[in-house]
């Protein structure tokens, strides 16, 4: 149905004067995605300050059959935050739910509002001396909403896990302006189904967060950052293993780096070097955190580094001796996508397969982008301890973005094919969105579609929330 | 419906001669509960040795409309796996699905049955020198199925988390027999809505759960354990807090024992004795795991814990100096509920509150529980580190076991309305089969059981799924 004048005045008075934008200046960031792959268009840009705001605006949508579409800090890659193009559906923004409801560092927990920048729940959780360990690229505009909708990521999962994780409890308005309140901080409570899963990762197609009740976790004491060359990505596998063994499952970060895209780095960023004194065809930048009982940890993993380099596991390793040393070497992994933007397009994949396929998975997908461009520059990076690879392929130097991208189609095809008889993933933490509803259909087993549709439908009968996301 | 015998006879086919029981003898451990709470009937006994087996089954009982009961260990809390008096339900045992399909040790994933027993899925990661956390009082009768369909918790959830923190993917077999293969074992995998989430948890009664893609872990290298003595709960939580800051997150167990609990344990359960020299009025079990880096850690948590004695948040400690010490720390905790048996009915609960405010609730509980029973002895222990109290109280010296079960309604009311108002949980970790579901719809709000329904209908239409358990 179309949004009517009666229903615009209706949810402005809902919200108040502050709560609403409807300038063309104003609206223009809410229409475009990060990546620019999607313009859409609204009339109205809804900002509400309270859960009972969001609840009214959801009544009322539904009752219009309108469709809405929530959005946090706008950083996702799949444009699941962006409206359709033809003005008919709202935009829900959270911004203005900001609060910190609740923080206990004794129950290491804190519940927080679904327009919070991540930054800022990162920041609360330091104030107690504990740590909210999820992080990522965009942290300081992307918001708890957001990463709660899409099951966000990022370096640390490998230790602490993906948002899914880190949450206790939720508090979501549903399609119909019901407030669905289960934002217990427990640990334990098996009372009934587990509802709080289904929106988390849902990607706003099946009510609105509003809050979250957040695991949070002691701060490490101190970190161990090392740089690790060595000369094949099996190799890394091994030494993952090790690792983990040898502190207890304290890695939090083991980020494989190919050497393409270090020399990309070192030639584009500035305030970069490579902290070996030789290059390396692979690198894995890792870090280990421990609490204050390990003074001697730093020694111990460097000798547990120097066994590993006498076994030919690794090729040469270096530490960080500084704050701002290991600063360095975190640029030299998170800069990696923007060094890539200076040498042209690029053709993305964000895939997942077992940490023990993934250097094999690495040889077959390369020898089948050879095959479709044989000058195509392979970057392909990512959180190995996770089986997490970002496998993206720049133009060649001497094709042009235009006809490189044309074979955008038929690279995907190859890399999503090969992940299907890897049974890896094809969308290992950037979701669905907009991009991805073709391929989910392609790859996912019917019946997992056919469960999914019944949820929706029992949820949003109306098909009023996020309308044309995901499903 | 009711049962015909031409049902009967397809099922029986279905499975082959080995797949089914119906002699009185063999069905009858089916129809009681653990706890003899519950007596039901059933025809027949299935046992099924396939995931096709049981799409079979459950395509023939869709049809005929007639219930079906899944079962694992028959180890559960709250009548969740007993079918109905009347005979119309089937009962569905896991027990001959016992494979460990795929172990991983370089991912760190096991794929294993839903009927593997629980002791065997933690036998198979150890033959690979790996972990899986999930450990609780019947680990060794259990199953995988059960542990998923209930969410089991357990003794390790502080470090590991809940049995939905342990499972990547599920394979499960739908009310209407169609198969939901979900069993990757990957660790990033955004591709649409969260559907193992519904079925952990759900007891049965939204699909039947016959495989799992499970997490695993490093084994720990070395585990200090220790028995601690102290004035009062707070103190506990503050010693949490201090170890887990300490230690970065590595403690795995901490359990808090009152003084009446470990009196019963000494008096009736053989081979044990108190590890410190006096006795205090509460205890703390805990355990720290950590990887082999760490060989001066029994010094430093040593050191760390006399701190805390001279600041007077603990007033003793010991360490176990051996395996054999450790297990009887163990066995200290482990028998409070078999020393509980010998003096007589007791009146259980299985609650969480904040850890930080759990304290103040044993408080607060045990004053409620006075007024209605002045000289009913109250055993309050669990694990601390989670919130998770089982505060039960047995009956007094000088009363019998029916008078004082008659108390039963008026004291659980309290302490669930006391719960409440505490924002916990009335049911932690035993979920609430068919005991508690009209506690359930009395303390869950009613948007959450509105949405319960909703996914129920939605999943299984027909009501086939473990009739009358939950909802």
């Amino acid at each position: 149905m179309s949004i009517t004048r009666s229903l615009l005045a209706d949810l402005r008075r809902a919200v108040g004067p502050q709560g609403y934008l409807e300038q063309a200046a104003d609206i223009e960031p809410f229409l475009v995605d990060h990546r620019k792959l999607y313009r859409g268009a609204t009339p109205l840009v809804l900002r509400p300050e309270s859960t009972d705001q969001v609840s009214a605006i959801m009544r009322m949508c539904n009752e219009a059959r309108v469709g809405v579409v929530p959005v946090g800090g706008n950083t996702g890659y799949c444009g699941g935050a962006t409206p359709s193009e033809d003005g008919s559906q709202i935009v829900l923004s959270l911004a203005r739910m900001r609060r910190i409801r609740a923080i206990d560092p004794l129950n290491y927990t804190m519940i927080a509002e679904a327009g919070c920048v991540l930054a800022e729940v990162q920041a609360a959780a330091a104030s107690v001396d504990r740590l909210f360990p999820m992080s990522l690229g965009s942290e300081g505009s992307c918001q708890l909403g957001g990463n709660l909708s899409t099951n966000a990521g990022g370096t640390a999962v490998l230790r602490y896990g993906m948002m899914r994780d880190l949450i206790l409890g939720l508090e979501v308005v549903l399609p119909d302006g019901r407030v669905l309140d289960n934002l217990k901080p427990l640990r334990k409570d098996n009372t009934g189904y587990d509802l709080r899963n289904l929106f988390i990762g849902a990607e706003g197609t099946l009510g609105v967060i509003t809050a979250a009740a957040c695991k949070l976790f002691s701060r490490p004491a101190s970190n161990v950052t090392a740089f690790v060359g060595l000369t094949d990505p099996q190799r890394a596998v091994s030494l993952l293993s090790r690792l983990r063994t040898f502190t207890g499952d304290a890695v939090s970060t083991f980020e494989l780096i190919p050497r393409t895209a270090l020399e990309l780095v070192l030639e584009y960023i500035p305030n970069t070097a490579n902290p070996l004194d030789q290059g390396h065809d692979w690198y894995v930048l890792l870090e280990i955190g421990m609490g204050r009982q390990a003074e001697s940890m730093r020694e111990a993993i460097e000798a547990e580094l120097a066994a590993a380099m006498e076994q030919g596991e690794i090729s040469d390793a270096a530490l960080a001796a500084s704050e701002s040393q290991r600063e360095m070497f975190w640029r030299l992994r998170e800069t990696i996508p923007e060094a890539q933007r200076h040498i042209g397009a690029s053709i993305k994949h964000d895939v997942s397969v077992t940490t023990s396929e993934l250097p094999r998975f690495i040889v077959e997908a390369s020898q089948l982008v050879r095959a479709l461009s044989p000058k195509g520059r392979i970057v392909s990076y990512g959180h190995l301890g996770d089986g997490n690879l970002h496998f993206n392929i720049s133009r060649p130097i001497d094709s042009d973005d235009e006809s490189f991208l044309r074979l955008a189609p038929n690279i995907n095809r190859a890399v999503h094919d090969l992940i299907a008889r890897y049974g890896g993933s094809i969308s290992a933490e950037h979701g669905i969105g907009r991009l991805k509803r073709e391929e989910l259909v392609r790859y996912e087993p019917p019946v997992a579609i056919e469960v999914m549709r019944a949820i929706k439908q029992a949820l949003d009968p109306n098909g009023i929330m996020n309308p044309g996301k995901v499903l």
